[in-house]
């Protein structure tokens, strides 16, 4: 098998604009790879300020100008409109459309938001010797609707969706300090070891992804979860919006150790 | 002469609303001091996003909903029309009015961004053992513009403003870790060391604030400024903007504590 791991950011790039279609977890290690929301520029603030206040669910890493496809932060010489793997398209904030590229979709109008995601944090438990479960048993990350509530912003409000990760006590400190480094990436955990007090009855029984494992020595660490953001824009029902396929992200150029907060 | 510092948040405000005109340095110790811009609607994306792009410089604390003088997370309670010492009102860019309340030049489409300023990481400093120069000499901060540009949104660029104060050698590296703690009051310097290296050709000469001493075991320490803000909205000539006066803040309910990033 091929080791996609240690491809490069612009070498992956070229790959999904020429058709590949894959999930990206395991690309181009070390590379910071970001969620993808493009929604016209006259529901651009409304974003941008729901973003504002709740930087823990949506950590805005780059916001294009208007009618730009170009990140010039995240990765200059990207096309956001071919260089995904796979994007999805909704109207009035239903699915229409999944697509391997938005060319033909594109408006002088349209605003393109990356977010940070839970990959980059994850590569920081694991290389601080923390295992992270559902990588582990090889499925998706456990993600929860909570009763927690977002600041809402104009057109915009929801509850806040977190992610789950089993982390044995002892380890507990250290999982906090390691992503307290990375805000960009959701951050310090939310909450630890009481989902009932967020809404969260069966911890067996995951809102989005798969159930994972949490053996008899771990509690269940929550952290702010990307999915928020793209939740709470669809139950807006937004005329028209573009994202990422779950789990075809967008690969920048961006280290993950250069977003550090420290 | 009565102890300001002492004294809680909604009393000083409620001083200023009665007509109180007084600098805000040295109220009411540990709570979060706050400055002040206000934009029309049509403005307020450009200067979200600006500082979005510019966090050091540009530390959101909290956006109003348009037409809204209330901070509902930094002070509920508060009218943003009133409850600050003194105001300067703008036009194209210019400075027209000084005055102690705006409730009538109030409109619907009026947005208040508040973001957070040195005054907390000050507080901070000194709480580590590290004395802040122009606090001893009794001045303002020195400022200077350097050769470091923003990156732009929309209307807005320019190059960042900072402030500078001398730190002994020994102390930097503590300097830093107390001042990253807290990204929401500019966090940690932008550069150690080497004025010329960003523009400043005189050290003695600040562009605004004024000159401070400098002992030979120090290192000049420089740190992203909030007027980099104020600077780069007035040079792009809005039609009307309101800002705090220079040195008489917004007070917020929140203690600088609780603002701290760990």
């Amino acid at each position: 098998m091929e080791e996609v791991a240690s491809i490069k950011p612009s070498a992956a790039r070229e790959r999904f604009r020429a058709g590949l279609k894959t999930p990206t977890t395991g690309w181009c290690k070390g590379f910071t790879q970001a969620n993808l929301l493009i929604v016209p520029q006259a529901l651009a603030y409304d974003v941008l300020l729901f973003a504002q206040r709740n930087p823990g669910p949506c950590p805005v890493l780059e916001v294009t100008e208007a009618g730009s496809a170009t990140p010039s932060l995240l990765a200059p010489q990207t096309d956001l409109r071919t260089d995904l793997p796979a994007y999805r398209v909704y109207e009035n904030g239903e699915l229409v459309a999944e697509t391997q590229q938005i060319a033909d979709l594109w408006r002088d109008d349209l605003v393109a938001f990356l977010t940070g995601c839970s990959l980059t944090f994850e590569w920081a438990l694991l290389a601080a010797g923390i295992a992270v479960r559902h990588i582990e048993q090889g499925v998706n990350v456990p993600m929860f609707k909570t009763t927690i509530p977002c600041r809402p912003a104009g057109s915009l409000s929801g509850p806040m969706v977190v992610t789950m990760r089993p982390i044995p006590a002892r380890l507990i400190s250290r999982a906090v300090q390691v992503t307290t480094r990375f805000p960009l990436s959701h951050g310090a955990p939310i909450q630890i070891g009481n989902p009932r007090a967020i809404g969260i009855n069966d911890i067996g029984a995951p809102d989005f992804g798969d159930p994972v494992m949490i053996n008899s020595d771990e509690v269940p660490v929550f952290w702010a979860c990307g999915v928020t953001f793209q939740t709470v824009l669809m139950a807006s029902r937004p005329r028209f919006a573009i994202t990422h396929s779950p789990g075809h992200t967008f690969i920048s150029d961006i280290e993950d150790a250069a977003l550090a907060a420290f």
